[in-house]
C-alpha cells in the first residue's frame, strides 16, 4: 500500500507517493495560481497525484489514502478547510472535491503541523512521544506532537505558535495584533533588522553583498555576513537568536516536548544557528538545571510536507477515522 | 476506598481525606514551618493525615493511595520532590520518607497540576478532556490536562505557564529571567501596578483604603476601588486584565485545551475578572471567527489542591504505576 501526500502552498502544489514513512516513489507538482477558483486548484493537486502515481507505476487500487498539508486550518471531520489566508481559502469542501477526482480517503491538516509528523516518525524527533516543530520561514508555524499523535487542539486552533506574544504591544503583526512571536523570530523579522542595521552602519558587508539595495538582503546573506564576522551582520543574528531561544523556552516551559526541531528557510543555517540557540536557551529556562527538551535541525526538508500529509493519511485510515 | 490528599504549602500542610472525587470527608492543618528539617516536615504530613482520617472514622486499611500536591517539581519514578524553592528542598525522597510513616502508594506533583487536575474531574472544567489552570497568585502557576491526564512534559518542567516570556527584557523576574508571564499576571503585579498608579495618582481611592499606605495596597483593593470606579485603579484592572487576555491567547493559540481555568487568589474577583478578560481575549486571537477554549473560573477554591492531590494518587494506583 502506497500514500499520497500533497503539500499545498502559496505558489506550489506538490504531490507525492510515498512507501508511508520517508520514502518518496515518486512526485510531481504544478503551479497553485491561487487566484482560480478552488475547484481548478484541486483539480490540478488531483492531476498531480495522478502523474506522479503513474510515474511511480504504482496502480490507484493501492494507494491506501491521500493525505493533505495546508497553509492553514483544516478540520477532519467533515474534511473542510476552514482558512487558508495565502490562498484566500475559507470553508472549502476539499475533500469531497477531491474526491470527484480520485474516490480515496483524504485528511488535512496544517503544513506545519504534517512536517512536524513527518519528522517525528521519519526524521529528527523519530521516535519521540512529544515533540514541537517551528518553521521558520516567512511566518513562524508551530507542529506540536503529543503520544505521537498531531495536536491540533480542541477546536483546531492550537500551534499558532507564531502568535504568542512575546513583546506586548510590540512590532505590528500581520494578524492584526501587535508583537507576535513571529515578528521576531521569522525570516522575515531576520531581513527587517538587518535592513535597519545597514541603514545606520552602510559600511556593512551586508549592503555590499545586497549590492547596495537594503530590498536585495535575505536570510541567507544576513547569515553568510554573520557567518564571516560582519560586525552588524553578527549582532543582528545575535539578536535573532536570543529571541528565538526566547521562543524555545516558551516551548520548554508550557509543553517541554522531548525534542523541539526547527525548520523552514532560516534553519538552512544549519549548526551556525544551533549552537546559537542551544548556547542561549539554558539561561532562559526556569529550571537550569534540570534536563529539557533537545533541541535539533529538521532533516527532512522540502519533503517533510509531502511526507507528513501521506503519514496523516496513513495514521487516519489506520485509525479508522472515516 | 478513601484516598489522602496533601497540599504542601510554604506556610500550611493540609491533609484531607477524600471519597476520591470531590468530597473530602474530613481534614486536619498543621504549619508548614519550612525552614526546619525535610523529615520533620513529613513527620507532620503524616501526622495531619492520620488525624484527618481518625476525625473521618476510616481506618488504614481503606486508604488507597496518598497524593501529595507541592509549590515545585517532582519525579514519580521515585516519588522525589526534586525542586521546591519555597520550602529549599531539593531532591527530598518525599515518597520513602513519607511511607515511613504510612505505608501506603505515594504519588507528588505539582499544586498548580493537581488543582487543575481537580477541576477537570470534579470542577468547572469537570468532562473537559483537555484544560489549562492558571493561578493567579504571588506567582502565575499552570496546570495542563491532556486526554484527561495530567502534562507534565518529557522531563517534568512542563506547565511553567508563569515564565513564559511576555516581553523581551521585561521586568525582571525571580526566576533570574526578565518579563516573565507571571510579572505581568500575578497578583503581586497587579499590587505593583496600584503602587506605581498612587505614587502619581495620591488622591486615588486605593490610597485611602490602604489608610495612605502603599505597601497596605493588596488584591483586594484594587479590585474592589475599580469595582467602585476608582479612575486609577480601573487603569490599573484595565492593564491587568490586557496582560491576562494575552496570557489566555499564549493558551489558546499554543494548546487550545477545552477550558482555561482560573484560579488563585485574584480568581475571587469573580465575574468582575472574568467578564473583563473574556471580552478583551477575542482580540488577541489568531482565528477570531473560529471556537476557542472555554474561559472560566475556578469552582473549588482552597480545596482543589488537596482534592487533585487525592485524585492523582487515585488516577496512578488505578493506572498500576508503581
Amino acid at each position: 500500500m502506497v500514500y499520497i501526500g500533497i503539500d499545498l502552498g502559496g505558489t506550489k502544489i506538490a504531490a507525492g507517493i510515498t512507501d508511508g514513512r520517508e520514502k518518496i516513489i515518486a512526485q510531481a507538482s504544478a503551479p497553485t495560481d491561487a487566484q482560480r477558483p478552488y475547484q481548478e486548484v484541486v483539480r490540478d493537486m488531483a492531476a498531480c497525484s495522478l502523474k506522479a502515481l503513474e510515474k511511480a507505476g504504482i496502480r490507484l487500487d493501492d494507494v491506501g489514502a491521500i493525505g493533505v498539508g495546508i497553509p492553514g486550518i483544516a478540520e477532519n471531520v467533515n474534511g473542510t478547510v476552514i482558512f487558508c489566508t495565502n490562498l484566500g481559502w475559507h470553508n472549502v469542501p476539499l475533500r469531497e472535491e477531491l474526491r470527484r477526482h480520485i474516490d480515496k480517503p483524504v485528511f488535512i491538516d496544517n503544513d506545519a503541523t504534517v512536517a512536524g509528523l513527518a519528522e517525528s516518525i521519519a526524521g529528527v524527533s523519530q521516535g519521540a512521544s512529544s515533540s514541537v516543530f517551528l518553521t521558520l520561514g516567512t511566518g513562524v508555524g508551530g507542529g506540536i506532537i503529543i503520544n505521537g499523535k498531531p495536536w491540533t487542539g480542541a477546536h483546531g486552533v492550537a500551534s499558532e505558535l507564531g502568535h504568542l506574544t512575546l513583546e506586548v504591544d510590540g512590532i505590528p503583526c500581520t494578524c492584526g495584533k501587535d508583537g507576535c512571536l513571529e515578528r521576531y523570530c521569522s525570516a522575515t523579522a531576520l531581513i527587517r533588522m538587518a535592513r535597519e542595521a545597514v541603514s545606520l552602519h552602510p559600511d556593512s558587508l551586508v549592503l555590499i553583498r545586497a549590492d547596495g539595495r537594503p530590498e536585495n538582503i535575505d536570510g541567507r546573506v544576513v547569515i553568510d555576513c554573520a557567518k564571516e564576522g560582519d560586525p552588524a551582520a553578527m549582532k543582528v543574528f545575535d539578536r535573532y537568536t536570543k529571541y528565538l531561544a526566547l521562543a524555545c523556552n516558551n516551548v520548554v516551559s508550557f509543553l517541554d516536548p522531548e525534542v523541539i526541531v526547527l525548520g523552514g528557510g532560516i534553519s538552512n543555517a544549519g549548526s551556525f544557528l544551533l549552537d546559537a540557540v542551544r548556547e542561549k536557551l539554558p539561561r532562559y529556562l526556569m529550571f537550569r538545571t534540570m534536563p529539557y527538551s533537545r533541541l535539533e535541525l529538521a532533516v527532512l526538508g522540502n519533503s517533510a510536507g509531502m511526507i507528513g500529509a501521506a503519514l496523516l493519511g496513513k495514521m487516519m485510515v489506520e485509525e479508522n477515522v472515516l
